[in-house]
C-alpha cells in the first residue's frame, strides 16, 4: 500500500519544522515491509494568499481531500495582518470542507524529565496525562452571526454569533470519545464538560453525551463538569482530569490552549483533527498539527522545536494510517531524545526549554534513535 | 447618614462567612463619625425556595432595589438539586433585575505570606495582581435560546444559544474599566480579550473598546488578546496580565474562576457585581459576595473560611459606600491575620490552607485588629 500524505509547512517556523518530521516518516516508510508513505507539500495559509491569493487555493483543498492524512505547521504573521484575507480562515474552511469534526489535544509529558519546566509545583504538574476533545465544525464558530453596523450614525451597532448543536453533532463527537477511551487499559474515563446551568447547547450536551455512552458503551464511565469549574481544577490538581475531556468548540479551544502549558513548552504537543471515527481499525482522514503557531519571531534561525511536528506525524500514524507500532516507535524516540542522561537519554533542549540545541540536531537525533527501534 | 445594606446569608456555608462579615460591617458602622450601616438579613437560593417558593422572593428583590449595596453568601446544595427551581436562577435574575453588568474580580494575594499554597511555582505566582472585569448581563447568558426537543420521535434535538451585544454594552462596561484603571497609581494597563478572529461580537468588542479607551480616556494603555491566548498566559506568566482583564460574560466566567486558583484557596477572594460606575464619588447599588459557593461538604462545621466575604465587604465600602478608608482598614486587618508571624502577622489559617483555626476565631481576629486601626 501507498499512503498518500499532504504536507502544509505553511507560514513562519511551519517549514522549519515540517521539513524534520518529513524525515521521520521517510524513515518510517523506508523500514516498513507493509507500506509507503508518499509526502506531497501545497500552499497554505500566508503561503497560500502569496501563491495563490487565498489562504486554501483551490488544488490545495483538492489534494487534501484527496488524501489519506495532512500534516501541517502553522499560519500566519505580520506579512498577512488582520485584513480581509486572513490565513486563519484557510485552516477554518478546511475543518469546514473536510469535516473534522474532532480535535484531538493530548497534555501530558513526552518525557518525565521535562517536570521542571511546568509552571506549575512538580506535586501538581506530576501525572498529568489526559486528552482533549474538542468538537471543531459546530458551536459558535459555525452559526449564524451578525456583524455590528458601527459605521452609520445612530446605529445601535448590534452583533451576535450563535451556539448551535444538535443530537448528533453530539453523539458522534461522543463515540469518538469513547473509541479513544476504550484504546486505554483499563478504559479511561470520560470527563464531559459544559455550561448546562445556562445554556440550552449544554443541557442538550450533557443529556445526550450520558444517553450515548449509557446505550452504546455500556460500562465506560462519564461525568460531568461545568467549564468555569474545570477551568480551576485544570490548574490546582489537573490530575484528576486524567482521562479524554469531552468537549464543544468554543470551551474547547480555552481549555485545551490552559492545558498546553502544563507540559513547560508549547512546543512539545501534537495533535488531530480528525473526521470519521478512529477504531483502530478504519482509516479516516485527519490534518495532523502542532499547537504551536507560526512565531514570526523565531522564525528562519532554525531553533524551533521540532519536537510537537513529530509528535503530530505519530499521531498521523495511528488514527489515519492505522499503525500504531510506527507510533510508538516515534514516541518512544521522541523520549530518548528528551530524557536526561541520568535516566538513560540524551537530555536536548532546544530554545523554549532553555537549551541551545537547533530545530535540525533534534530531528536528526530523533531519526538515528528511531533507525535503532 | 445611615446606610441600608441587605445581607443575603443564602445556604450551606453562606450564613456561616456572612455572620463574620457582619462583625465586620457592625464595627465599622460603630467606629465612623459620618455614617451608620444598617443590616438587614433576606432569604435567597435555597432558603428562598424554602421559605417562599423561589429562589428569589418578592421582598428580598424589593428590599435589594431599595437597597444601598448587598452582601451575599453562597446559594445552592444537593436538597435542591437540579430541578425546575434551582438557587443559582435567583442570582442570575438578581443580576439582571438590578441590572449588575459589571463582575469585579480581583485575583491577587491578600497576604504575601500565602505564596507558598499557590499550585504555580511562587516565582511564577509572585506579583500577581490583577483585576478581572467581567461584563454579567448580555452574551450568551440573556440572548435567545432553544432547547432541545429530545423526546419527541424523529426530532433532531437541535438547540442554540445566542451571544448578543450592542456596542452600548461594551462602552459602558469599558468605561467601568477605564475608571477602575484610573483609580490606581499610575493607572493600569486594560488587557481586553475577545475571540475576534473567529466572531462578530468580538469585532465589535475589540473596536468599541479602543474607540471608547481612545475618546474618552486618552492616556489609558490597552491592548487586546485572544481568549485561548490569555488562558495561558494566565498559567504560564499571570504577571503579565498585571492590571485589569477586561472581558465579555462567558469569557470571564471561565477567566475569573482560572485566575482564582492562584492564590492557593477560593476562600480567600472577594467579588463584586455594580450596577453605575464607580468613580470613586458616585455611590452605585451592588451585589458582593465571595467567589466559593455554598460548600455543602463542610457547612455546619465552623471551619469555612470567612476571608473572602470579609473582604467581598471592603468591596461594598469602597464601590457602593464610597468609604476607600474603612475598606484599606479592613483589607490591612485581614493581612495581618494571614501574614506569617515572621513578618508580624498572626499567621491564622483554616482548613482550606491546610490549618485549624475556625471561621469563628478568623473573624474575631480581623474584628481584633481592626479595633486597633
Ligand atoms: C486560529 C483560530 C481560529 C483557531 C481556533 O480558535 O480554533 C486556533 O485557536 C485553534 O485552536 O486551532
Ligand atoms: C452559578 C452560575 C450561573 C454563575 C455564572 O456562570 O455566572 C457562577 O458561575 C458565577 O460565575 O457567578
Amino acid at each position: 500500500t501507498t499512503y498518500n500524505v499532504v504536507l502544509l509547512p505553511g507560514d513562519g517556523i511551519g517549514p522549519e519544522v515540517i521539513s524534520e518530521a518529513q524525515k521521520v516518516l521517510e524513515l518510517v516508510s523506508k523500514k516498513s515491509a507493509d507500506f509507503d508513505i508518499k509526502l506531497t507539500p501545497y500552499h497554505f495559509g500566508g503561503a497560500g494568499i502569496d501563491a495563490a491569493g487565498k489562504p486554501l487555493p483551490d488544488d490545495t483543498l483538492a489534494a487534501c481531500k484527496a488524501a489519506d492524512a495532512i500534516l501541517f505547521g502553522a499560519v500566519g504573521g505580520p506579512k498577512w495582518g488582520f485584513g480581509k484575507v486572513r490565513p486563519e480562515q484557510g485552516l477554518l474552511s478546511l475543518r469546514k470542507e473536510l469535516d473534522l469534526y474532532a480535535n484531538i489535544r493530548p497534555a501530558l509529558f513526552p518525557s518525565e524529565s521535562l517536570l521542571g519546566h511546568s509552571p506549575l509545583k512538580p506535586e501538581i504538574a506530576k501525572g498529568t496525562e489526559f486528552i482533549v476533545v474538542r468538537e471543531l465544525v459546530k458551536g459558535l464558530y459555525f452559526g449564524d452571526r451578525k456583524e455590528a453596523d458601527l459605521d452609520t450614525p445612530g446605529s445601535e451597532g448590534d452583533a451576535y454569533d450563535t451556539m448551535v448543536y444538535n443530537k448528533n453533532d453530539v453523539q458522534r463527537i461522543t463515540r469518538l470519545a469513547a473509541h479513544l477511551a476504550l484504546q486505554q487499559n483499563p478504559p479511561a474515563k470520560i470527563h464531559s464538560i459544559d455550561k448546562a446551568n445556562v445554556l440550552a447547547t449544554s443541557r442538550l450536551w450533557r443529556r445526550v453525551v450520558q444517553e450515548t455512552i449509557d446505550t452504546e458503551f455500556k460500562g465506560l464511565e462519564v461525568d460531568h463538569s461545568l467549564v468555569d469549574s474545570v477551568a480551576m481544577t485544570m490548574v490546582s490538581n489537573p490530575r484528576k482530569l486524567n482521562g479524554i475531556i469531552l468537549t464543544e468548540n468554543m470551551f474547547g479551544d480555552i481549555l485545551s490552549d490552559e492545558s498546553s502549558v502544563i507540559p513547560g513548552s508549547l512546543g512539545l504537543l501534537p495533535s488531530a483533527s480528525l473526521s470519521g471515527v478512529p477504531d483502530g481499525k478504519t482509516r479516516c482522514n485527519g490534518l495532523y498539527e502542532p499547537i504551536h503557531g507560526s512565531a514570526p519571531d523565531i522564525a528562519g534561525q532554525g531553533i524551533a522545536n521540532p519536537v510537537g511536528t513529530i509528535l503530530s506525524a505519530a499521531m498521523l500514524l495511528r488514527y489515519s494510517l492505522c499503525q500504531p507500532k510506527a507510533a510508538e516507535a516515534i514516541e518512544a524516540a521522541v523520549r530518548k531524545v528528551l530524557d536526561s542522561q541520568d535516566v538513560g537519554g540524551h537530555g536536548l533542549r532546544t530554545a523554549d526549554l532553555g537549551g541551545k540545541v537547533s530545530t535540525s540536531e533534534i530531528g536528526a537525533k530523533i531519526v538515528e534513535e528511531l533507525e535503532k527501534l
